[in-house]
């Protein structure tokens, strides 16, 4: 439990200062890897803002010197050589580079070569966070990623220790700002799909190969992190069950808002304990109230909720990505290092669990909507197969104003399960009158 | 900055357990001083969900005989001795008796006994916080106030150390249950202040006495404790002006829903450097847009936005009272102390300043209702009095259906300062058509 001695194996190859106010702690000494927007804006936080308790003391990037800017200090390290970097007397390796390969191996060396490490890499922590805290425990330094979730937002420390006491059985929220962006630009303006991305594209909100957001796959790997901090249970991303929100059309926000709802793409991940340890999860397009808070994260922000058995639901919300908000995250992180030291204590046990299983499986109401070539007997022969199935049915709109080569209408269930309206649906798709499959989204209401 | 051994100054007068799964690590004695509903709440997750860090070891409270429990393991020594509590072997001292006297003075001596300090006590934070903390870090001990702010939302952990990066310099926010029920309740409903604050009270969500939070003294507390966790400014409760929220009435929020706002209870606390560092803060009922995140707060919940140079603006949401919320927040911060140990690191510098200046002016649209015995020319006094003070007028709204003697109606002004606002009103509400003085608020477009 005694902390190692931090002055032994210190060589200062920086001058002292010569200001009368030097402050009389020790400035931790910061090793930055990766030199593109949220890089620049760590280094940025650390020269201007942080600099009583970090001295940022090398910059590694892929050809530096095309990356060099004149307003980092003259004592920085600008290197092409992660050796260098991993070898030198830093205190804290940031990773920023991003990526499985090479980034993990970086992290491992740097933890073995005795530093902390603050990473924003989401898919590498969703792949191997277990791993590398363990490892970073047995050199008996730290590794944190709050960056890798929900930018700027606190969330993870909000529920990894701000909610410490309760007992969380519920992780929700909106994580990708791309697809926040792309869906509430067409609840906004009617927009298709196509449209709300080509502008999403142009402003710079999301990728020219947007499949990683669209599909869901980069708010997956952040709902595997916030699985494993808040409901403390081992998740793997291909566990987890995602559908596109490109199968969203205009019209579905039209239905939406009749039934006082609107259209989110909502990460989810709940622990059932009664048969042994099972975790409900799914990325996918969902229908939530007009009048719930997720309703009304704007834009590129996200949105993270955090249910327990003791303080109810707790909301997190805020600006998700972005060079600046990443970088508050890296620099709170590197704080929390400063704050709290290198090794954690020994007061708490370490208890994650893995599920016995991992379900995309829900239970909810459902929203269904049809896009058919018009004839009578349609939704007759849709409700004769969901009752088949013991679904019951809500209620059935029709808007005017639609040809009736390729009608929309929309069908609401009750509460039922996945598995049984999968049974259905597979049956509804091979009735003759589609012009595009059925589209099913889960009603979730809390 | 090494941690004092903790192991040498025990003697554990309990015997060992006989479980084979006993853990490695040693547990925290914790005790409890207060033992209402949120003690009650923290003794039933200590027993119930923390026994693996922590040990209940005492609990103390006037009168205890009549509070003993029998779920409290046998082990747990019940007392009305308070020296007792001090002077035992207790590692951590949980003060949840509430008030300034003697609160403080049992911090102050469980602090000097070597104890590190967990409360929820707002009054005292909000007055002593600072002198509080200085003692706690000679001793080299910690004292944490987490459950003194909004009950279980981490609001202190996520403000003070998820955004520590960043340079926040607004705090801003639903800080009181009892008057974001009661005004919730009037906006649902259309019920009176009287008749919602009856109903508060019935359910329990207002005390018989509610002075402290309608008029805003509870919640002041709250934000002098947040602004100097965010703003790491001291300001002093007494400082800051606070308005109640008995002098809306139901008519406030039809002609807050014209505007497309909601009317709320908002404490806020914004940083200024341009000329000196001023504070502006001030506890009043406030327009709010509907289409905000603060407009969404239900009933007795609380919201907390922290706005940041870097980040942004964030917003943590959730229950801010009641028994099981605030134990949480009380657990959580034992974690803390669990995981970080006794003293904080010597890499902070402690920066927290002291504002030239508190202010409650502050610069907005303004909402003005009057309630005028109805004759031809007022709008033209009030507008002419306006004018000479160079104060525009945004519109001017009259609902049918009030009798002429007692008719009410709004008018909203463009930007102002408060100060030059107050000027105004001071002749406006000496003309002599009023049935009751000029009720104003500031519209909150961000």
């Amino acid at each position: 439990m005694a902390k190692p001695n931090r002055s032994k194996s210190r060589s200062r190859n920086k001058p002292e200062t010569k200001s009368k106010k030097r402050p009389s702690h020790k400035k931790l000494r910061i090793a930055l890897a990766g030199f593109g927007t949220v890089g620049r804006s760590v280094a940025k936080l650390l020269c201007q803002e942080a600099n009583d308790s970090f001295e940022l003391t090398h910059i590694f990037n892929r050809n530096v010197s095309r990356k060099k800017v004149d307003w980092v200090p003259s004592t920085v390290r600008w290197t092409e050589s992660i050796d260098e970097v991993l070898s030198s007397d830093a205190d804290i390796f940031v990773e920023l580079v991003g990526g499985i390969t090479p980034a993990g191996e970086w992290i491992r060396r740097a933890l073995r070569a005795g530093k902390s490490v603050v990473t924003a890499n989401k898919l590498l922590i969703a792949e191997s966070g277990p791993e590398l805290v363990e490892l970073a425990g047995e050199m008996r330094k730290r590794l944190e990623f709050g960056a890798s979730v929900a930018g700027g937002i606190p969330a993870i420390i909000g529920i990894r220790e701000g909610l410490a006491g309760d007992r969380l059985y519920k992780i929700a929220g909106v994580l990708n700002g791309t697809c926040n962006y792309i869906l509430t630009k067409m609840e906004a303006t009617g927009a298709s799909f196509e449209t709300a991305l080509e502008e999403a594209q142009e402003l710079g909100f999301a990728e020219a190969d947007p499949r990683d957001d669209v599909e869901g796959f980069d708010a997956r790997a952040k709902l595997v992190i916030l699985t494993q901090a808040g409901l403390r249970t081992r998740v793997r991303s291909e566990q987890i069950p995602c559908w596109p929100i490109s199968s969203v059309e205009a019209v579905d926000f039209a239905y939406a808002r009749e039934l006082n709802c609107t259209i989110r793409q909502i990460s989810l991940a709940k622990k059932e304990t009664e048969n042994g340890l099972t975790v409900h999860a799914f990325v996918r397009p969902a229908l939530v109230p007009v009048s719930s808070l997720v309703a009304h994260v704007e834009g590129s922000k996200n949105l993270v909720m955090a249910t327990g058995q003791y303080a109810g639901q707790m909301v997190f919300s805020g600006f998700g990505a972005g060079g600046d908000p990443t970088a508050v995250a890296v620099i709170s992180d590197l704080y929390s290092i400063a704050r709290s030291g290198d090794a954690p204590s020994g007061h708490l046990p370490a208890a994650v669990e893995v599920p016995q299983e991992v379900s995309g499986q829900f239970t909810a109401p459902y929203y269904l909507r049809f896009v058919v070539k018009d004839r009578p007997g349609i939704i007759a022969a849709v409700a004769t197969v969901l009752a088949r199935y013991g679904i019951g049915i809500d209620a059935v709109l029709q808007k005017p104003g639609f040809p009736r080569s390729a009608l929309p209408f929309i069908i609401t269930l009750e509460t039922c399960t996945s598995a049984m309206l999968g049974c259905a649906l597979q049956e509804i798709n091979r009735l003759d009158f589609h012009v595009e499959p059925v589209l099913c989204m889960p009603i979730l209401l809390d």
